[in-house]
């Protein structure tokens, strides 16, 4: 799975019938320092993120193996929001809990 | 899925059983400002879209999964024509109305 | 899909049983401008192309989805030879018909 | 397959459900002199790893594909710990015995 | 499919179950002039492949479409060794049959 960063939503009127009614959520994609990349993704949500939450995204038929996503035409899912990254027995990356307003 | 704009039309009159009567889009991939790449698809149509639509595209196997592209072998389509993307609470994104015309 | 352009053939004796007696074409991707990049695969022709020809490549699990290439080990499968591209109302690309040969 | 070089764990509790439960590693991809690269992805760990273990990705559909995987939505498992590589007669890479520490 | 040279070995003791037993050889693709790249692949080897070799990869699902490589979790096989390539009438690349040692 990759990392990346949440940064926004679609909406859309017109789409195909089985992503109808599925959060579609904007992600950027981080880089080796968990800061944002150029390169963008649309992902359903399945877990529910907040804007700016660090979270796993699931690419290709893997991303319908959840729940929601299943006999979803989606080749992207969020699958995690991630509370933190340790490098050996150190923190890399710490959420920040005043973030959970969902 | 990837964000796209659709470019053009293919037309083909020798082609694999299975894609024969769908709808053959040229999509250029967008970069993170909205703005068109270089890189360019060409994906079976399921929403009925025209030229200047941003549409999202959904890949490999995943691209079967619409009712147009079931058994069809495509690795990609398109699978919503996007009306609004937000940032937070701004609007990053809306598109222009005027533009329905099918 | 992506589109490429035919530039020759592979032959191999020794090779996995299940895509024995099939055409190995090499094909060139092409860029945003329809010309010849660096990049090169090898496919599986299921619609008989000839050398110089423009088609359209199906990559991953969807170019199985041909009856050529159902249960075959291939990751790309030429699936059509474009005719011709359209932008809104002008003509891009159109095929010269005096290579239809085979 | 990829090779590639543990360098941390993910810790996540707001995850979709067939997660649950699974170590997911942050892995470095390595280049051609079999150097850390910048690129990450974060894996399903299936064979018990340690950190800087040199391992073998495997990713999309075919990730799925151990008994640990089963079902689960991953694009990513490492699927090997590599003890050497040989190139002809020579060794490349030879593990150091000494990090079989689990 | 996509051409590339074996240049090595790999070897694993500790391994996910359903590889154990099968060759794996590790790759360079080749780029447009048929030279190595600095891009390396790990492949299950289907065809009894030597050092030097060139062979065309399979990836993704389809590399377990071969019968070696059935439920075994790779996303990548070597699944023919080159003979040769032709560009039109013009021989590109012909195999050493001196190399034929297996």
């Amino acid at each position: 799975m990759k990392l990346g960063k949440v940064i926004g939503q679609v909406v859309s009127t017109r789409k195909e019938g089985n992503i109808t009614g599925l959060k579609l959520s904007v992600v950027r994609y981080l880089d080796e320092r968990l800061q944002e990349t150029k390169k963008t993704t649309v992902s359903i949500d399945t877990v529910k993120t907040n804007t700016d939450d660090l979270v796993l995204l699931c690419t290709s038929s893997s991303a319908r193996m959840t729940k929601v996503t299943q006999y979803v035409g989606t080749d992207s899912a969020i699958v995690a929001i991630v509370d933190s990254i340790s490098k050996g027995k150190q923190n890399w990356y710490k959420r920040n809990k005043g973030k959970d307003r969902s």
